[in-house]
Formats: C-alpha cells, sequence, structure tokens
C-alpha cells in the first residue's frame, strides 16, 4: 500500500502514462481517468485513457478537457478498478499483470497494481486523485472540477449514501468554487431519463417480488427486456436501487440475466445489513451499502440462493 | 434589514421566545424552528414552536431534542416566512402583525418584521441560523445538527438545485462532523417510496404517450389507479414531473382524473416552453415551469385540447 504522497512522487517521475477505467464504465472511474489525464497533461506528460467498454454519450462533457494523444505507454495506472477482473477484454490481458499504480477507494482492492493507492474512506476514487492532483501542484481548473465533481456524485448518489464523509463535502465546495457546475451535472446525471430507461424501469417494476416480510425486495433485468427496449448499459444502471427504495425493505436484489448464460446480482442494503458481506459468501464483493456477486446458473436459481443467504444476515 | 449579528443580539437579550413556522411546513421551516429552539433553551431560555398546519409524521425527529416549554411569549420570530399570508391560521391572526425578528431566504420577503434577517444567497433559512447560533454561542450538538442539515438538503433538494454554494457544501460538513446523521436524513425525506408509490410509478409509466417529433410526453393518473394500490395524495405527489424528466421531452402533460368528474391538468415544461402561458389558455396558470388548469370533460377530451393548444407553442 502506498501513500497519495508516494503516489504523486510516482507520477511526477513518470511518462506516457496509460489510465485504465473498469469495464461498465461509471462516474466514478471516467471522472478520475479524465481528470488525472488531464492534470497529467497540464504537466507536460503525455497521458491517455482506455476502457474496455463503449462510454455512453452522457459522458462526453468528461473528455472535453482530454487531449487525444497516441504513444506506447511506460507507465499503466488503474483508478477505481478494484480487481484485474474488472479491466474487461482487450485491456485485461493487454495491462492486467503490468499495473504500476492503482488508485482506488474499493475495500475489497486486491492488491494487484505493483503501488496501491487504496483509500476506503474516500467516498469516491475522485477524491483520492484531487488528492494527488493538489500534491502535484496541478491547478484545479474548470475541466479537472467537472471530472472530479462527475466521480463523486455519482458515487455517492448525490450525496446521499453511507460513504459521504465532511471531507466529501469540503472537496465538493473547493470544486464548486473552482467552477464546476454541480447543477447541470446532478441534473444531467440524475434527472434526465431516456425514454428506453423509462421502459425498463415500467418493466423493472412489474418483476417486484417481496421476502421475509417485506424486508426484502427482489427485480429482474432480462436480456428481453433490454432488447425491447433498446436499453443501453447507461439505461440500466442504477435500476438495482429501486427495491431497497421501497419503505421498509433493508435489502434490495437486482438479477440481471446475461448472454453468456450467467446471472449477475447487484445488492443494495440498509444498516445494520452489510451486502459485501452476503455477496462473499458467492465470491462477490463490494461496499456494506452495495455489493455484486456472479452466478453460473439461471436467475430463478441465483434468487433462491441469495435468499437463502440473506435470511442468515436479516 | 438586520444582520446576522444583529439579530443574535436581539436573541441574547430576548426571552420567553415563540418561533413561528409556516404553513404546510416543510423541513427548512421546521428545521430552523426546531435548531433554534433548542439552541435558545440551551442558553437558559424559554422557547416554543407554533405552526397552524399539522406536522407530518416523517418530521418527527427534529422535535426530539425540543423541550416542551408553556408561557405568554414576550418575543416572536418567523423562520422561512417571506409573508404574514403564509403563517396561516390562526397565527396568523394571533401573532402576524407582532413579528419581532424574521430570520428567511426568500428573496420575496416582504419585511414585515420590526427586524428582518433575510439572505437571499443562502439556500437554506438553516443555514442563516446555523451563523445565528454560533454568533449566540450555542454548541452545535447532534440534535441541533440533524435539524439544520434537515433544512439544508429538503431546501436544496438533496444538493441538487441552483441555490447550492460552496458554502452550502460546508455547513453540511460541519453539520455532519457534529453528528448530523445526514445519510439517513437523506433517505427518509428522499428515497423512500411507499409500495402504493411505487404501484402508482408502474402503472402511469404504462400510460406514457408520446406527440410531436417526441418532444411532448403525456401520463395519465386514474381513480382506478389510485383505487387499486391505495394510493395516497403524498404517493401522488410527484408524479406530474415523470414525463418532462424523458429525454427530448419539452411539455410533459399530466392528466388526472378527479372524482367530481374533472380532469385536472398538471404541466411541465422546458425552456423555451412556458407553461403558464399553454395553460392560461383554459384559465389555469402557474410558473414557466410548471403550471396547471382544469377541465370540466373526460380525460380524452381534456388531453385532445391541450395538445392542440400546445401545438400553438412548440
Ligand atoms: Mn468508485
Ligand atoms: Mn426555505
Amino acid at each position: 500500500m502506498v501513500s497519495r504522497n508516494e503516489a504523486a512522487e510516482f507520477l511526477r517521475g513518470a511518462d506516457d502514462i496509460l489510465i485504465l477505467c473498469h469495464q461498465y464504465p461509471d462516474g466514478d472511474t471516467l471522472g478520475s481517468a479524465t481528470a488525472l489525464c488531464r492534470g497529467l497533461q497540464k504537466l507536460g506528460k503525455r497521458a491517455m485513457i482506455k476502457c474496455s467498454d463503449p462510454i455512453v454519450p452522457k459522458y462526453d462533457y468528461l473528455f472535453g478537457g482530454v487531449e487525444k494523444q497516441e504513444f506506447t505507454p511506460k507507465a499503466i495506472v488503474a483508478v477505481d478498478i478494484a480487481d484485474t477482473q474488472l479491466i474487461g477484454e482487450p485491456n485485461q490481458s493487454l495491462y492486467g499483470e503490468k499495473i504500476d499504480l492503482c488508485i482506488d477507494h474499493h475495500p475489497s482492492n486486491m492488491g494487484y497494481a505493483k503501488r496501491s493507492c487504496v483509500d476506503p474512506k474516500a467516498a469516491a476514487t475522485c477524491e483520492i486523485i484531487f488528492d494527488v492532483l493538489n500534491l502535484l501542484n496541478v491547478e484545479i481548473d474548470r475541466q479537472i472540477a467537472d471530472c472530479l465533481y462527475t466521480g463523486i456524485t455519482t458515487d455517492t448518489g448525490c450525496f446521499k449514501y453511507i460513504n459521504v464523509t465532511p471531507r466529501t463535502y469540503r472537496i465538493a465546495a473547493d470544486l464548486v468554487e473552482k467552477g464546476a457546475d454541480g447543477n447541470r451535472i446532478n441534473r444531467e446525471m440524475f434527472d434526465t431519463k431516456s425514454r428506453a430507461r423509462i421502459g425498463m424501469e415500467r418493466r423493472v417494476m412489474e418483476t417486484i417480488r417481496y421476502y421475509y416480510d417485506n424486508r426484502v425486495a427482489v427485480i429482474k433485468i432480462t436480456l428481453e427486456m433490454i432488447r425491447s427496449t433498446g436499453a443501453t448499459e447507461g439505461d440500466i444502471e442504477g435500476l438495482a436501487s429501486i427495491p431497497r427504495a421501497i419503505e421498509g425493505v433493508l435489502v434490495g436484489v437486482s438479477l440481471r440475466e446475461k448472454p453468456d448464460g450467467t446471472c449477475k446480482v447487484s445488492l443494495r442494503a440498509r444498516p445494520p445489513i452489510n451486502a459485501s458481506d452476503i455477496c462473499a459468501a458467492f465470491g462477490g464483493g463490494g461496499h456494506a451499502g452495495a455489493a455484486g456477486c456472479t452466478f453460473d446458473t439461471t436467475m430463478d436459481q441465483a434468487e433462491k440462493q441469495m435468499l437463502e443467504e440473506i435470511r442468515k444476515h436479516i
């Protein structure tokens, strides 16, 4: 484990830096990568970003301040990636074993990098990037502020999740002072829904089932729903938080059918239930409030196993 | 207009203080009143709160730190009240002309009090109360922190509205440090939906129709839906904003069937469309973003007339 100082020190000495995002990229991995990339470029270094998955258009603005540069990387940095598995192909095969520095906030971080700068107390990897950029004496300009604000607001559900700390608010204050347009970003991230998203919400709400005195709610996301609504990954993101939002529900389970025949489970829990503990029983992980795991079975079988495990915790 | 310092000075010299909230009380007026009341009681003063309307149970926790005291008031303070009209009866008649101090953040404040401490830059009246309590050297304890945090988060839509400033985040940081349970409060205020609400959302989303190149979306709320889900007025509140949240939609129309055979229309518009102008054609009104009108016809006939009027504006 390295400190923020050591991470900054490594970056200060590095050049031709490739920054990797995790698959199914979210606001935090993309905000971290774009803020860091622009910051390094401002220091006169060459830097670029790679992600194994396509990036949905709503995140386009993050790349506004990033210069497109092509080079053979001499240093590889992973941001917001807990495990090399999450790099996704082709980048996992290409770079998975060569990560020089990982900057992350997942408590489940596997320590796969040569240097791991991991702080589970940070609500978002963007909080750590904010510190590292300051240590590198990079001026936080409006573009960087927008990127970092995006990661913080998306990973905290607009300052709503349990991971928010006084520091989260103080960094947000600094970023807004540096020009981050929090209002526009939050509207874009949280208030605008595509037609496909509306269709998915409607279909998903039809599948809600309650268990254990209504303390557990389960939803299903099938391939057919995704096909018939034309939903993209961006449209599916966040559906998993629907069941936990229901009054009295302590554990929300989202089951998602995958094209390869597996079933991906996203768990959302309220204290005192720990979602990560439950998913750990199936080789998964995450945070206390949100965690995930994968089953090589049908959705119905995955649901049965999850419910049995949840029963022990509730 | 008096400064925060002068407001604190007045309160320091006062005793037997009655604090008034506005009618239809929200998190800011109640959070301001309860934080101020507890703060004054901690200084050894007698203080009590009055509101013309009943307070819904979800705000009960705000009163946990307030001692019930009865006395004939010698000083009257209004919090978050822009106009004496908004005090509501009976308190408006009893106290409307005797307000010694008003602490508020509405730009429209009418200056009805003997001393008006109004700061339209504050996102919530609770921001001003935070400063006044600090000036009075009241220690912000966990209960006061919860009250002030509640007003700030409810008046900013959980840090989402345009009124949020760096100072808003910094005060939130301080309050969380003093023990405010932001996560629980935000979940309670924003994230918790009743099963009836979930049922209504699902049913309403099934009714969405798009018109005029998907720039207009219409939803319907029928008596049957309300009956079959068991929805209360609280569960129906806010459904009207669903259609406008859809990507590309400029005008969202919500048609609601009423027991007396009329049809209530709620319109939500994005610039440059003015919802109030459209509703004015049918004797209704409101703001540019949100307006309403009523039809003495079936929902289908109301929809037809609305669409014809909207066509002229789009
Ligand atoms: Mn993250
Ligand atoms: Mn207010």
